[in-house]
């Protein structure tokens, strides 16, 4: 039989760990560098330590731990996501990664199993952002994409800094960045609905997905509601609301696309004004980047067409483009191929919210593994996820990160 | 010849009128009860009484001046508006309705001609709603559907009572409240393109039309914008753009109706959530109140339609339906019947913003006159109207409550 972890220890540990920063309704308060956050990572190094793993912070209080293997000459395979969590968060987003990775060690501990490649666990600082912006901070400083400089000044909203909270929490080291990874394997709760509703047990997890962000600015005449006959008039929100209708339309029919409208305003409103300008903001997403950049262009095209129509003016500014990120080809497999040897039910998807694995995939062959998550709610107390999944989960890690280990 | 008024004489009163509070954008502030509104009446007063008229006040500050009739047992034609401006108001608004209808008194007054009938100038206080809510407050105090406690003690922003500021500019008076009137006629400009799309130099406005207000609530669910495919979401701004365009295609099919979507908000937004809640408003309007209740009917009937085409929650809740006002027949044709006999071109059509007239509809015959203003605009320094439109109108005026004084 195949080696399998122990998910009661590995729902136990979930639940330890959900104690440090406990909320009322049911979640964990862990905001990045706080006094919650640093004993959150004092329980985790305990654990580590009883297994003789090596400890190590860089200068962006990314925390790592390490479990020696036969051949140190070799990059280590590392497996990670945070601690961090929402203000009011869950006890799974980003825990439930680092928890079962140690759980990997500690069953390669009962079994008394070195790997030839060192086996770390990365716990990256702030990925939620909650605190500090931007969200995914400490894995973006690793892989040198931010500056350390500009990171360690960014304040929380109290006006104290990431240099500050770092000295205070003690969460300062040494280790190198962008040092060379072996391989890098981030299981996560999916965070949103797919697996649940297609009843299936692991997410193979094949890349990111391309973002674009746009601001629309749609500019009519505020006029009066009462005396304006409907010919005369340059309503922006009517404008507004038939070229969503398009986009709409135009969008529910390319697969995986995704289209919102998260934030819309009419400034200086009244229930009695046509509306004179409307502002909203569009994110647009699509596995591939290219499709993310034709959408972009279409939808625009609905803009001036909508504005010609309308006698309105639309402008569309860019405000983001992130491209998709593949995962690495060979670590994907190596999950795919762990998840049918165990048997479990399985989805073939992209990740559709930002993860430290997206950073990390352009520094070393990566790639994620994803749970179920009830209703998809995550950011949220409410998160919550089944032990039976917790633990699939987890001997999907262990045995990709096995594979991995044996080349 | 026709009796004509003197169009010069009236140009000059608007443009001196126009220099008390006049702001650097060229138009007027005179908020109600203010020094500037004050000084304005006073002005309006002194030219009144060298025409030997009679001036009364009433205990809400409305001012009336009154040119005496050969039977002064009959109740008086009045005619009037207001002297009142928005913080930033036009030359006109208000103010050319009673201006015009001092030039009617002064072309009498300078052919020896006393009417029959009182002849009365109304100065309705508080017009514009800009000090103290609601907006023709002294209009409708004086037909006794608020209470004059209520209206005394309504504030301004500084927390300034009506009661305060009519003692403070001495406003107060013992004029009976809903005292009899033989008619009323209000000119007035427009506030709206149509007369200036048309070329058409006389408005005959037929009454004031109704208006529902709706406040509508689409609830959805607030997902993750990456992680929730388009098929799994409840997306409450892509149902309220969906439900405005089924909206706006009924509405644009009815003649004469008006649609206006003036406030639109997504609570607790964020450009990559998925909007959980939206809230907008609904302003309709038709000339006929059983057509405005059918228009509500069906608007929420779509939008019980989209709530289950889209698995949203969508409420309606009425906040005001204000009848449709006709206005007195036999009023609207004396205007009618001066202004083919004057040789205006003209067009009929009904008011679509409030008008103190639409108040005095209720307590004896009433009718307006309307002419173009620039661009439809309107509450706006940029107020714009033509010496000829100006004349034009007062001429109408004259020679209806000419042909009324006859019976």
């Amino acid at each position: 039989m195949r080696m399998q972890i122990n998910d009661v220890r590995l729902w136990e540990s979930l639940m330890a760990m959900a104690e440090i920063g406990a909320t009322y309704g049911g979640g964990s308060s862990r905001l990045a560098l706080t006094p919650e956050d640093a004993e959150g990572r004092a329980l985790f190094i305990a654990w580590c330590q009883s297994l003789g793993m090596e400890i190590e912070l860089d200068a962006i209080g990314n925390l790592f731990a390490i479990y020696p293997g036969q051949q140190r000459s070799l990059p280590p395979i590392v497996m990670g996501s945070h601690l961090d969590t929402q203000p009011k968060g869950g006890r799974f987003d980003g825990v439930y990664g680092v928890l079962a990775a140690l759980e990997v060690v500690r069953t390669l501990h009962d079994n008394q199993i070195v790997l030839n490649h060192d086996l770390e666990i990365a716990v990256w600082m702030n990925e939620e952002g909650a605190r500090f912006s931007p969200a995914m901070l400490g894995s973006e400083v690793f892989i040198e994409e931010l500056a350390l400089d500009k990171a360690l000044s960014q304040k929380d909203v109290n006006g104290i800094s990431v240099a500050e909270s770092l000295a205070q929490t003690k969460q300062i080291g040494q280790r190198a960045f962008k040092r060379e990874f072996d391989s890098y394997f981030e299981l996560h709760i999916e965070q949103g609905p797919i697996l649940e509703a297609l009843d299936k047990e692991i997410g193979i997890v094949t890349g990111g997905q391309a973002i674009a962000w746009l601001d629309v600015a749609v500019k009519g005449r505020a006029q009066h509601a009462g005396t304006t006959p409907m010919r005369y008039r340059q309503d922006a929100m009517l404008g507004t609301s038939a070229l969503l209708g398009k986009i709409e339309e135009y969008v529910a029919n390319i697969e995986d696309a995704l289209l919102t409208v998260g934030e819309i305003a009419i400034p200086y409103s009244s229930r009695n004004t046509i509306a004179g300008a409307v502002n909203f903001t569009l994110d647009v997403r699509h596995p591939e980047t290219e499709k993310v950049k034709e959408m972009v262009r279409n939808i625009k095209h609905f803009g001036e067409s909508v504005a010609a129509d309308r006698s309105l003016s639309i402008t569309m500014s860019d405000v983001w483009l992130s491209p998709a990120i593949p995962f690495d080809e060979t670590c994907v497999d190596l999950v795919r191929i762990a998840t049918k040897e165990l048997g479990y039910s399985h989805h073939e998807m992209i990740s559709g919210a930002g993860h430290d694995a997206i950073h990390l995939a352009k520094h070393c062959p990566t790639t994620m593994i994803f749970i179920a998550c009830k209703d998809g709610i995550s950011h949220n107390e409410a998160e919550s996820i089944t032990e039976r999944d917790a633990a699939n989960g987890t001997n999907v890690l262990l045995n990709a990160v096995l594979k991995r280990d044996l080349g």
